[in-house]
């Protein structure tokens, strides 16, 4: 049986576990702590401006000389909506905000632009980060071109086999399969689909049919979900909520406490905070979105459009108007460490199950049936 | 760490795996093959006549010594829908199949009466079967009770941590836990809930809650599947797709077809069969009720209604009214081959990853860091 992939040599890790990018969670500490336990960190920079993405940069190369993955969102603003319904939402949130007793300014919709993943390409380059991982698409063309010419290792995201044959074909080197489980934005990108299928069913199809790594990403918090990604054939793991109670996490004190309450059935799937489908935990601003009779602006305008509002809560650490992403399998978060800890335990946890998880991937692909070749 | 349960020896069988129940592919063939493989069989009574059930167990019991399972629908027959939505339902419906060219006779609501469970206890007592799972609910505690008397190990089936802790209350001795991968009905019980909970983040939270061995169902298909669900703190898993395109399966021509065809995103979540939340391909059936502005009936209701068209559309071997239940990894099934050859081969493929499986679940729970006691 030839040997597929290896996961940990390509990407100069120890531990085949990612850190999963969670914007507006995720710090520089938290990416740091993670690379420096021998797993993989992940510097969220979605949407940010570019020096701030410099900065940030800056900040974990501070914190670890190990390697890190930037995360960045992979896709192309849509044309503008059209007043009329930029109002519609705008109105019906002030009326909610009123109610609430939350004072947010209005938002003129002529204001608004968006950084392009574009953007931040020539960060990414003279920075010389060399793990990237995309979200919401794949770059086109010339970005992919552009990447692999410094010798970058890139990382796609797929919620179906459809998603994931495409990344590979158009130059993703590793593929996150992303699970109905996950926290936080669905990563589905294709026009008209919205799938909505869990690990154990996505992993083992996505490894059949690619040949380059998959990294099973949806429910995975402690070591029985790192030990279960990798037996479905995943060449890795990215946990997420794992980290979101840990205590270099940027989750309000409001969100980790329903975090910590949380169980397998609270979260939800919503598009009312940001326009694209994201599962978290539900509060006044979700229900608000939901039961009003107003048609959900597209991402990223009903992101802008909450961003004052989620800001707002942020700062009374009110739970009403926070995005609280979290991933069904958030209850099992530990609360009050730091993530060096979380992902130690993580691993202790996982070489229960599968002794010497640091060569778990070669082990764990040589001996699985699903890898054909 | 105190040793928690142990399935097998509970159930006695060599291998953890359950072949799931499937009503209306399950044969007593299949169910035999699976136990004389090792592992325990499932013959599916639920809604059949009493001395119908009575025949396929005795069906069973000559073709196998080993143990089995034995499926029943715990559900309270709900009262009739009133004539109008009735008249509505079936109006909608004998147009659609009269467009397709599918002879049907109406059925008169007056004459639809059901088995209730417990008429089938009897039966199960008096053939002492010893094994007995649950799907839609939980016995009254009288039939608890009486089934408790003769000796029968009692399987619930949960899709939330709500339901799997009140099967535990009321005296389950294992508990399924269905992730929302599993192919056919959800066996969701709690009214005003909708669990959609994959077994990633499904499994390790009950296994963290409840004191009894739980099997986790959804998704698995091969080797890898069990593996997963075994790494997950499940004591067992329970296959069902695995054995849709088996020899011994009564799917169609055209279901199995279909089945072969399917990806991850073919399947979907639908009541137009039954009243019921299932999971299967889409056809005519299924996209004629959808569209219709008409309320599906409650169960089992709507699947009465519906029975007659399937039976038609099964004996011309048409895809357009049958239901083709299937899991999201269903088009991970192999076909043209026996249950017996399936098993020893999902058996073999788990074997790969986790050595010696007969004794998996006390290896397992024995270094698993579920569980806490």
């Amino acid at each position: 049986m030839e040997w597929k992939n290896n996961l940990s040599s390509m990407l100069g890790i120890i531990y085949p576990i990612v850190q999963a990018p969670m914007l507006g969670i995720t710090t520089p500490e938290m990416v740091a702590a993670v690379s420096n336990g021998g797993a993989l960190g992940s510097l969220p920079i979605g949407n940010i401006a570019p020096s701030t993405a410099r900065t940030l940069i800056q900040q974990v190369r501070k914190l670890t000389t190990k390697p890190f993955a930037v995360n960045v969102f992979a896709y192309d603003i849509p044309i503008s909506p059209d007043q009329t319904s930029f109002d519609a939402m705008q109105n019906m949130l002030q009326g909610v905000y009123t109610r609430n007793g939350l004072g947010v300014p209005p938002i003129d919709l002529k204001t608004l632009s968006f950084f392009s993943y574009k953007d931040l390409l020539p960060v990414l380059i003279e920075e010389k980060i060399d793990i990237i991982s995309f979200t919401f698409g794949i770059p086109d063309a010339a970005g992919v071109s552009l990447l692999k010419q410094s010798n970058a290792k890139l990382i796609g995201t797929a919620t179906s086999l459809e998603e994931a044959v495409l990344l590979e074909q158009r130059g993703m080197d590793v593929i996150v399969a992303q699970g109905i489980e996950a926290g936080g934005h669905r990563g589905s990108f294709l026009a008209d689909s919205f799938p909505q299928v869990g690990v154990m069913a996505l992993v083992p199809q996505i490894v059949d049919r690619v040949k380059v790594p998959v990294i099973a990403a949806g429910g995975i918090v402690d070591g029985r979900g790192v030990a279960a990604g990798l037996m479905l054939g995943a060449s890795g793991v990215q946990p997420g909520s794992a980290f979101l109670l840990c205590n270099e996490s940027q989750a309000t004190g409001a969100h980790k406490a329903a975090i910590a309450a949380a169980t397998d059935t609270t979260t939800r799937l919503t598009r009312a905070f940001s326009g694209r489908w994201a599962r978290g935990l539900t509060n006044t601003l979700i229900a608000a979105v939901e039961d009003a009779n107003v048609d959900i602006l597209p991402y990223p305008y009903q992101d802008a459009l909450t961003q004052p509002a989620r800001k707002a809560s942020r700062e009374q650490d009110n739970p009403s108007f926070v995005a609280m992403w979290a991933g069904q399998a958030a209850g099992l978060a530990k609360e009050r460490l730091g993530a060096a800890e979380i992902l130690q335990q993580m691993i202790s946890q996982t070489e229960q199950l599968i002794p010497s998880l640091a060569a778990t991937t070669n082990n764990a692909a040589a001996g699985s049936p699903g890898n054909h070749s």
